[in-house]
């Protein structure tokens, strides 16, 4: 909003994070909270036009990989809902309904979509119907209502939040295996390349696996602090709801079978939440390069007499980068530089041009790099070259600060004391577990009650570590599992 | 989906546009009426894929306009919903409400928007504080819920659709009215200029406006037959919601004043049904060249002795043009050439490159040209040429067969009788009418009613014929109007 200065956050993110993400969603215009039904939010321009960068990012490579957009009705009759018995006792206590309609009582309940495989599915049975068919690869960017208990946090989550939902039928389950493969490589591309998040997939424990699934692979985002976010999952379905929606097909041997399902579902309002909190500092946002809604902003340092031509070496500037990059001049005159300083800091806009009456002197300008706050004279000769240096490095430097080695959060234990230490020292476990079987519920209830943290199952590949036993229970260990605080 | 000819629509455009427009969907694949929620349907990939590029379009011209965009919630307080006694008079039969969550009875019912006014003044009062802040600019690109009573069409009335809604909030009456101007304009530049569908505006009589609205300028499209279709309407809202919202900023005067607000509402999802409605012709659809999901498609012609080097030339073309258009190779072998053909002019590929043994003979392959059918042999040194021709004319020769005159359309007429035989003509009727306040509701009734026709209201600007009386009451006429039969 106009004229305000913008105060910087009061408090350090290491010291305190949900109040540090607090003010900069608020401070940086993220959204707004004030909306007046509990769990919704107002995302504000700014965010909305990143996250519609990583909506085109995202779709663009996944129509590379074979999906294809369609765009699905957002209500699901309470009979498809009811048909995967798992399915249904997952997601119904976060349904919202729609009873009613103009002055009408409806005939039968229409769930919001918490998810659309239930609608999906219904209608896969009419479009698959031949191996010529196979593999089919659908996708739809949508939103999402899930009526959620535990309390809510911008982006992170919320009652309605914006995704992508993958849902592909196969022939067989290793060609559905393969698809949940390709997930994990897409997620990678997305979130570690793009989005500068660092991941790892853990395959989940049956207690928290996608309600119908066979399996859950979920990415898990390792935050600051050593707690973890869950980020994408791919789920396979097998033909769980292959048989109650009856998604069949006449394979090459003229014989009837079932689909082999798979989903796969970015949230990617929750990634901008995971990236904004990743990269984020103690002056505010960090977004990499290409999904700034401002990539460059150029401040005039305005004195009366040198006015005109500062004004005048500013518009240049903005008119010599526009075409290969998105530039604002902020020329407002109700508001001191040091206040457009702090609010584009805030904004996390990669590029500062500075142009004062001293600088003209020298024919140069005050270049400032947002993410690591390097501030350096430039002659406006050099300019152009200095700013694509910039430009073309920014968001792998960004990487290079945020893309951490798993490994080097992780921490070996073999008793609940090392655990607690090393849950304190900001760690995330690695411990033997009986297994990741229902069997192994009791377990996992005890630790994560006592502990306040999450079994976030086993690595999906290339485990080495081995424990002999429980760490809870003391009896053998089948699995080696990671143990994480979770937001 | 796969291995199915796609026979021919069975029906005239011209015989029977319903029967012709229902099958086109069905046979192109647009959309699946199956969904078990009356009125709801599911649109498929080759609808979705030009819809998601007109949405690109539209947004990008606003946003050059100076709006910004936002993601509001869906769901609305029914407090909100309550504060415009218009606006909740005129949209509360068309709500469908979310009373329950879970198993929870909520407090309070929860609107599934019908159109966002009510979410976002509500936030409009927090975002606008001083003449800095205007003129605010703000769209959403998002999908609205009516309860429709009447009968639903694909795309061109449903129960859910797609639509971008802008609200913007000005200092003086002056600036709302010249972005009502603004948002005609950008209407001609995407419906005319792009979509190549023919418009006009008409101020709607008052017992015809927006809920709420002060003024409704609504582009009526001129579709075949005679029949016309409103597309997007801007709305003259002046100080009405304003007042019950709270929409106010400090002036330059130190004053407090209310907000002027305008909106204006293109539903892309009925803009591509009236596109296909008005382009398409009895071989299926026809799209302007950059709304086609494939722009050119290479189809071989092949027999078992030629079939290697035929496939062969098909790749290299695929590889020659893969840079510049949309290609797609054709290469099932389950499919004749015929039936790909019969497929393709059904889904409106715009350029149709055939390659058979004898084409190779001579060095060349056959082009058609979908919007004209017509067919030519090219060499293949040439192709290349010839391809950038056709392409960067087609959407122009689609615009040239598509956009009529708005006066070649009119008629003139001083008696019902007249009127009868100029609708049965298939023409717009120009007329005299006592007024557009709701004094002449009476007239309005009858002609509708007797007729099936409606008002759609005065022209927007340069309104020439002036009429003595009202063609139902014989009063003296204050305005010039037109009347025709709508969709």
């Amino acid at each position: 909003m106009a004229g305000k200065a913008v105060k910087g956050i009061t408090v350090k993110k290491e010291d305190d994070f949900s109040e540090w993400y607090t003010q900069l969603v608020h401070k940086a215009e993220l959204a707004d909270l004030r909306y007046n039904i509990k769990g919704f939010v107002c995302y504000l321009p700014w965010s909305t036009i990143t996250i519609k960068k990583m909506y085109d990012k995202y779709e663009h490579l996944l129509e590379e990989k074979g999906h294809l957009p369609l765009i699905m009705p957002s209500l699901i009759p309470e009979e498809n809902f009811k048909l995967e018995a798992e399915h249904v006792e997952g997601f119904i206590p976060q349904v919202f309904w729609v009873t009613e309609a103009g002055d009408v009582k409806l005939d039968e309940k229409l769930a919001l979509r918490p998810t659309s495989e239930t609608a999906l599915y219904k209608m896969y049975s009419y479009w698959v119907r031949s191996y010529k068919d196979l593999p089919f690869k659908r996708y739809q960017s949508c939103q999402v209502w899930r009526y959620e208990g535990k309390s809510t946090r911008p982006f992170f989550r919320g009652r309605e939040f914006h995704w992508i939902e993958a849902h592909n039928v196969f022939a067989t389950e290793e060609d559905a295996r393969n698809q949940v493969l390709e997930d994990m490589e897409v997620t990678h591309l997305m979130i570690e390349e793009e989005f500068a998040i660092p991941i790892i997939f853990f395959q989940r424990p049956e207690w928290d696996k996608f309600p119908g699934a066979i399996h859950t692979y979920a990415a898990d985002a390792l935050m600051d602090s050593g707690r973890v976010l869950q980020l994408p999952s791919t789920h396979l379905l097998g033909t769980n709801f292959s048989k109650p929606f009856n998604v069949k097909f006449v394979d090459k041997d003229n014989k009837e079978k079932l689909g082999h399902i798979t989903c796969y579902g970015p949230a990617i309002s929750r990634i901008y939440g995971a990236m904004i909190a990743k990269l984020g500092d103690d002056q505010g946002l960090i977004l990499p390069f290409n999904l700034a809604p401002v990539q460059i902003v150029v401040v005039p340092i305005i004195f009366e007499k040198s006015k005109a031509q500062v004004l005048k070496k500013c518009q240049e500037i903005e008119k010599k980068f526009k075409s290969d990059y998105i530039v604002k001049l902020d020329d407002r005159d109700y508001a001191t530089p040091g206040e457009k300083f702090n609010e584009w800091e805030m904004k996390g806009v990669p590029i500062r041009i500075e142009v004062g009456p001293k600088d003209l002197e020298n024919d140069s300008v005050t270049l400032v790099v947002r993410h690591n706050t390097k501030k350096s004279s430039v002659k406006i000769k050099d300019l152009r070259a200095h700013v694509k240096k910039i430009a073309d490095s920014y968001t792998a430097d960004v990487k290079k600060k945020n893309l951490v080695k798993f490994e080097d959060e992780v921490q070996n234990c073999d008793t609940l004391e090392e655990v607690k230490e090393a849950i304190k020292k900001k760690k995330i476990v690695r411990c033997g577990f009986c297994s990741l079987e229902m069997d192994a519920y009791a377990c996992a209830e005890s630790i994560e009650k006592d502990l306040l943290i999450s079994i976030r199952g086993k690595k999906f590949k290339d485990e080495k570590e081995k424990f002999d036993k429980c760490i809870v229970c003391g009896k053998p260990a089948k699995e080696t599992v990671y143990l994480a605080k979770s937001y």
